[in-house]
């Protein structure tokens, strides 16, 4: 199996309304949970009771399109409202993730990682030391995972901060993802993925949830063809649209009858009669 | 800070439902994410999707209520479906467990393990091995936390187990029981907590999340008098419509806006209008 490592602040955990965009159910696409993996259900990085929609499922999702009957897993370790000052050698968030890899590790190989982050760090000068504190993260990541090749996607931040709720005090964004993009391009198997056209919550922080589905797909773009993301994709919506309409398989319908279930929305009996339903069906 | 550790399978994780009990918020309870504290809110243990209401969450409330101006960390390592024997020194759950804790314990001073598992182990006589590998995980765990006297609360098996839903596998529980309830009486610094009277969720497994209340005041009852719970408390009841009857605190007023607003509950205008609110009340 392989498995992508999930770093950086909110807008990678994923802050987006699961109710505003269509479930990702797949049973080749993994969490890690406990040390273990289970199937994936969003949220995937649970940083908060608030926790949603991230790039991660629809990044995912697009992997296993082009890898039928192969398994991916994801290693959430992102942490909303972390600074790059958060994420040294020594601090929490990097000996944590770094420890949630090395779980993950013993069944999966790392084939990636992806870092979103720098809305902490968007006033007062903080772009200055950015590219050195984010080149020494990526060398120590890369060390201590023994992972000395792994690409790294760096996402720019959203081209709406600044303007309204939180994001206004995100006054230097356009000063860090000067710095992103330069790492990006000169850094070794780093790639830039590109934020335009995304938008917000009504908080003008956090990528919404369509927008993430959007930027997963973006960040897959980038993993895939080992190239910078420039620009929109052409085929953002279209994918969107397929991916919803995605029929699933028979594990898939007994995971979400299941889910349903579990959340109290089907009475035991409504659940096995629907159980025996997606047995019978093909 | 104390801090206490969370094992066991799904009924330790919670799935009671949410919505049907009063929220806690308590800015002296803390839970565990990424290696360090943030303000508890369910669901702590989020094992899977689906996780709700567990017994942690009125365990810190009562013990806050014991200690005004102090605080309790929460350290979320239950896994849902686990059977004791994936709980073995070498198993990813117990070496996951110990990581997280020690990544506590950095921060704070373990006081206490609730452990609640057993339903996975209720069938094909596994009760008859059940005592020393429990014996085996305790001993362990203390000693790789160099902690030999931590206080372990061992929380009794639903009675309503083994009659319908997916509770009906479980046909052994009264032997798993009477193993639990041996351990607790023999293992020094061990307490027995019951389930007496607890109900379940239509799926005949897991405890509902009114009795999750009630057992979770229950372990604090035999963390704290240390000594075995062998029966319903007299204040259960009065006790959830005391905390659920709680004034809030300026800053827990505040988790409760931003959680609303960062959910999508409330526009930036009417959350500005009401954190101006409550920060203009006494």
């Amino acid at each position: 199996m392989k498995s992508i490592l999930l770093i950086g602040q909110s807008n990678m955990a994923g802050r987006g309304f699961i109710e505003d965009v269509s479930p990702i159910y797949n049973e080749q696409i993994h969490m890690l949970r406990n040390g273990r993996w289970q199937m994936m259900a969003e949220p995937i990085n649970p940083d908060r009771h608030v926790s949603g929609v991230g790039p991660a499922a629809s990044f995912a999702q697009a992997w296993t399109e082009d890898h039928p009957g192969e398994s991916i897993g994801l290693i959430p370790c992102a942490e909303g409202g972390s600074s790059i000052d958060e994420w040294s050698m020594d601090g929490f968030l990097t000996r944590h993730a770094i420890s949630e890899a090395k779980f993950a590790m013993e069944t999966s190989e790392l084939a990636g990682i992806l870092w979103h982050q720098g809305e902490s760090d968007s006033y007062g000068e903080r772009y200055k030391t950015y590219k050195d504190k984010l080149l020494t993260l990526f060398k120590h990541l890369r060390e201590e995972l023994k992972a000395p090749d792994v690409p790294i996607m760096i996402g720019e931040l959203g081209h709406f901060l600044g303007e309204t709720g939180f994001g206004k005090s995100a006054v230097e964004y356009k000063q860090i993802n000067q710095v992103i993009s330069e790492v990006a391009r000169t850094e070794g198997n780093c790639y830039f993925v590109t934020s335009k056209g995304l938008t917000a919550n009504p908080d003008g922080i956090h990528i919404d949830a369509l927008s993430q589905r959007r930027f997963g797909l973006r960040y897959y773009e980038a993993f895939s063809k080992q190239k910078h993301v420039f620009d929109v994709l052409d085929n953002e919506h279209e994918w969107m649209e397929k991916a919803a309409n995605r029929e699933l398989t028979k594990n898939e319908k007994i995971f979400v009858q299941s889910t349903k279930f579990a959340l109290g929305q089907l009475s035991f009996e409504e659940f096995s009669i629907n159980l025996s339903n997606v047995n019978e069906s093909k």
